[in-house]
C-alpha cells in the first residue's frame, strides 16, 4: 500500500465536519481516486469537548492551530477556521514555513494575504489550494486555472453569495421589501455574524478578486475593487426591473481593458432569459469568457457543509495525485500589480426617478438626458401616484461620467423627487 | 529556460489547425502558466499542400501518424484524426507504445477502445487525457475525474450533441418538422458526413459512455448504452410537450442503480424552467451530482475550433504542469465490468395518442392504464380534426414494463388510431 497523503485540520466548523465525514465514509473511493489513502492525523478547534456528528477519537487533539499545522505527521495543512488574520492566518504561515502543502476555503485571508502567502509557498516548496473559498462545491478555480488554461481570458462574472441572491429571489416571489426578507434570512441562520460581509458584498468581492487574479495574472488586489451591496435595492426596482425584461442580481465582473484592470461587484440587471437571470435562491454561478472557448457557465451550490467540503477534497485528492499547480495559476513572483481601471466601461442603465405632475416635467428630465449625451433605448412613465409619477428609462450604452452628468442635472431641474435609482444594465 | 513540452499533432482539420493557432498566439501564456514552454515538433495529415491557415514551415511533416507519434522529438502525441479505428487507433497505440502521452479529441475511439488503451498506457507509464472528446470546450471530464474526486457520484447527465440540440430548439422556435430542419442543418454544415452519428445519438453516446466510466469507475461499455435518436421526434410533439411545460432533449443519463450501470441516450422531456430546458441551439450542457456537491451544472460551446482547441489545451498544460492522472480517474486495471441495468428506472412518461371520435373511446384508454398500473398526473383531450382526436397525457412514476403492457392495451383498443409516443420525463 503507498503512503497516506496526511492531513491536519484546522477548524471543525460545518465544514470541517463535512470533511471528516468524507474521509471517514469514502476511504476506498479516495484512495483508488488519488491513488493513495487519504488520513487524518490531527484536528484543532477551539472547543475540545463539542459535539460535532463526527469521531474524532483516532485523529489527535491541538488546541493551537499553529502547533497543528507543523507537526511531522501531517503532509497537509486544511485551514478551515476562517477570519482574515488571527489564527488562521498565523497557522497558515506556520504551516508553509514548515514546508507543508496548504488547502484553505478561507477566501478572506486569500483575497487580502494571497500573495505574500503564495510567494512564501514557492519559496518553502510548497503548494496552496483554495477550490473551497470560491463559489462552494462549484470547481471554478480548477475550470479558470486549469480548463481554460489555453486562453486568454476576457471577462469573469459571478453570482458568488448564495445569501444575497436569495434575498433578491426571495423579495421578488415574495414581494417583499429588503428589511423583510433580510430578516428572514437572518432567522434561516443565512447570514454570516457581520452581516455586512455578504449584503455588503465584501464576501463576494474576495471571491470575485481570486478568480481576477487567475484570469489575467495579476496580484490579488481586493481593495480595487468597486462594491456596492444590496442594501438599496427596493423591492420597487425588481418589480419594474422584471417588467422590463431584467432580474437585479449582485454581479461581479472582472474584465481587463485598455484603461486597466476593472473589478466590480454591485448589483446590475441582467435579462432574465440568460443563465445568470435564472439564477435562483441560494444557487451560484460563475461565468468564465475566453478567446478560444467563449463563454464557460458553471452553476451549484455556494455554500453548505457538502458543497464545501467536497471543493476541500477536489483539493486533497489533486495533492493525493501529485498535482502541484501554483497558487494563482502561475508563478506567484511573476503576477503584476495591474492598474484599476478607475470608471466602469460604458453599459446601458436602468433609471428610475419619480417626477412631480407638472408640464413639462418629462421634457426637463429628457433634456438632462440629452445635454449629456446619453440616448434613451425604452422609456415607461406609470400613473401618478398621489403627487408623483415613477418614471423607467433604459438607456443606450453610457459612460460613467455622463450619467453622473446627468444624475446632478436631475436633482436641478426641480422636478425630480428624492434620489434617482440608477442601475448598471449588464450584458451577459 | 525550461525543456519544452514538445508535441506531435496528427490531423490538421479544423480542431488541428485551432491548436497550433494558439500555441503560436499564446506562446508566452502557456509557459507563463505550464511552467515551460510548449513547443509543436512535427505534424501530420492525409494532404500536404492544403491552405489551413496556418503557418506549418517551423514543423517536420510526417505523412503517416503512427511514425509522427514514435518520433524521438515529441513526447506528447495529439490525436486529432478522429474515427473509431484506423490511423488514429493504429497511431495513438504506436505512441503509447513508444512512450509518449497521448491527448486525444476522439470519443468513438476512447468509447470502443478506451479500455484497452488506458491499460495500456499505465504499463507504459504514460498518460491519455480526452478533455476535447466530451463536450468540446467544456471541462466537464475534469470537474468529474478532480473536481468532483470526494463524491460518490450519483447520476451524469447531459446534451452534448449540438447538432440535435440546434435541430430541436429550430423546430421548435421556428415551427417547422424534423425533416426541414435536418436539411437546413446539413446545409448549414452541422452534420457529421455520416448523419446517424450526430441524430442517431451516436456521437453523444460515446461522450455519455466516456462520463460515465469516469463516475462510476466501470470500464467504458457504449455497447449497453440503450440509445434512441432524435429522428421520430415530431413537431408536434415538441409543441405539446411546450403546451405542458417541457422542453425535448436528447438527453444522456447515467446512474447507478441496484439493478446495475443505467446508460440511456434518448429524447427525453424536461421541465422548461431546468437549466436543461433552457439550453437552446448548438449549445452542450454537462449537469454532474454528487453525494457531497449536490448538483453541479456546466455550460459552454460542445464544437467548434476555438473550444474543442481550448479543450485540448487544457490537456496540454496539464502535462505541462506536470499533472498525470489516470485516464478514467483511477488505474484502468481496477475498473469494474457494471451489469446493465436493463430496464430504465421508473419515470413520469408523456403519452400521446389519436383517438377515434367514438363514444366510450377516452374510457377505453383510461382503462388500459388503469390495468397496467399507470395513474395519470395531467390528460389533455383537444378539439378533433377531421375523425381523431390528440390526447396527451402525463403519467406519474411508471415502470418501464407497465409502460410496455399500456402500449400494447392501446393497440387492442381499436380506438387509438397509428402509433402512441411515449417519452420519459426526465426529473432534472
Amino acid at each position: 500500500m503507498s503512503t497516506p497523503l496526511r492531513l491536519g485540520i484546522a477548524g471543525l466548523g460545518t465544514v470541517g465536519a463535512g470533511v471528516i465525514k468524507i474521509v471517514q465514509r469514502h476511504a476506498r473511493l479516495l484512495e483508488e481516486r488519488g491513488g493513495r489513502p487519504v488520513s487524518i492525523s490531527a484536528v484543532s478547534a477551539r472547543s475540545r469537548g463539542k459535539d460535532r456528528g463526527v469521531r474524532l477519537d483516532d485523529y489527535a487533539w491541538e488546541d493551537d492551530a499553529s502547533v497543528l499545522a507543523v507537526r511531522d505527521d501531517i503532509d497537509v495543512f486544511v485551514e478551515l477556521i476562517g477570519g482574515e488574520d488571527g489564527p488562521a492566518l498565523a497557522a497558515t504561515r506556520a504551516a508553509i514555513a514548515a514546508g507543508k502543502d496548504v488547502i484553505t476555503a478561507n477566501k478572506a485571508m486569500m483575497a487580502l494575504h494571497g500573495q505574500d502567502l503564495a510567494e512564501a509557498a514557492e519559496k518553502a516548496g510548497c503548494v496552496i489550494r483554495f477550490e473551497a473559498a470560491v463559489a462552494g462545491g462549484i470547481p471554478v478555480v480548477k475550470a479558470l486555472t486549469e480548463g481554460l488554461a489555453g486562453n486568454e481570458v476576457t471577462r469573469v462574472m459571478g453570482v458568488m453569495n448564495g445569501t444575497c441572491n436569495y434575498i433578491l429571489t426571495r423579495m421578488e416571489s415574495a414581494g417583499l421589501p429588503y428589511a423583510e426578507v433580510f430578516d428572514e434570512a437572518r432567522k434561516l441562520g443565512y447570514l454570516e455574524a457581520d452581516p455586512t460581509l455578504d449584503v455588503g458584498g465584501i464576501d463576494a468581492g474576495h471571491k470575485l478578486a481570486l478568480l481576477a487574479s487567475i484570469a489575467f495574472g495579476t496580484k490579488v488586489d481586493f481593495d480595487a475593487i468597486e462594491i456596492e451591496g444590496i442594501e438599496r435595492v427596493t423591492i420597487e426596482d425588481i418589480e419594474h426591473a422584471a417588467d422590463m425584461g431584467y432580474k437585479v442580481k449582485l454581479l461581479g465582473v472582472a474584465q481587463m481593458t485598455g484603461r486597466g484592470l476593472e473589478q466590480r461587484m454591485s448589483p446590475c440587471l441582467v435579462p432574465d432569459t440568460s443563465p445568470l437571470g435564472q439564477l435562483e435562491n441560494a444557487m451560484n454561478m460563475a461565468v468564465l469568457e475566453g478567446d478560444s472557448v467563449g463563454q464557460i457557465v458553471l452553476r451549484g451550490a455556494g455554500a453548505g457543509e457538502g458543497p464545501t467540503a467536497s471543493a476541500v477534497m477536489s483539493d486533497v485528492i489533486d495533492l493525493s495525485r501529485g498535482t502541484r499547480v501554483s497558487t494563482f495559476g502561475r508563478p506567484a513572483a511573476g503576477l503584476i500589480q495591474a492598474k484599476p481601471a478607475g470608471a466602469s466601461a460604458p453599459a446601458p442603465y436602468y433609471l428610475r426617478m419619480s417626477l412631480l405632475d407638472r408640464p413639462g416635467a418629462l421634457a426637463k428630465v429628457a433634456t438632462v438626458l440629452g445635454e449629456a449625451g446619453i440616448s434613451i433605448d425604452r422609456m415607461r412613465q406609470y400613473r401618478h401616484a398621489a403627487s408623483d409619477a415613477p418614471v423607467l428609462i433604459v438607456t443606450h450604452k453610457t459612460a460613467r461620467d455622463a450619467l453622473a452628468r446627468a444624475l446632478e442635472g436631475f436633482a436641478a431641474t426641480g422636478v425630480v423627487v428624492g434620489e434617482p435609482v440608477a442601475l448598471r444594465i449588464e450584458d451577459v
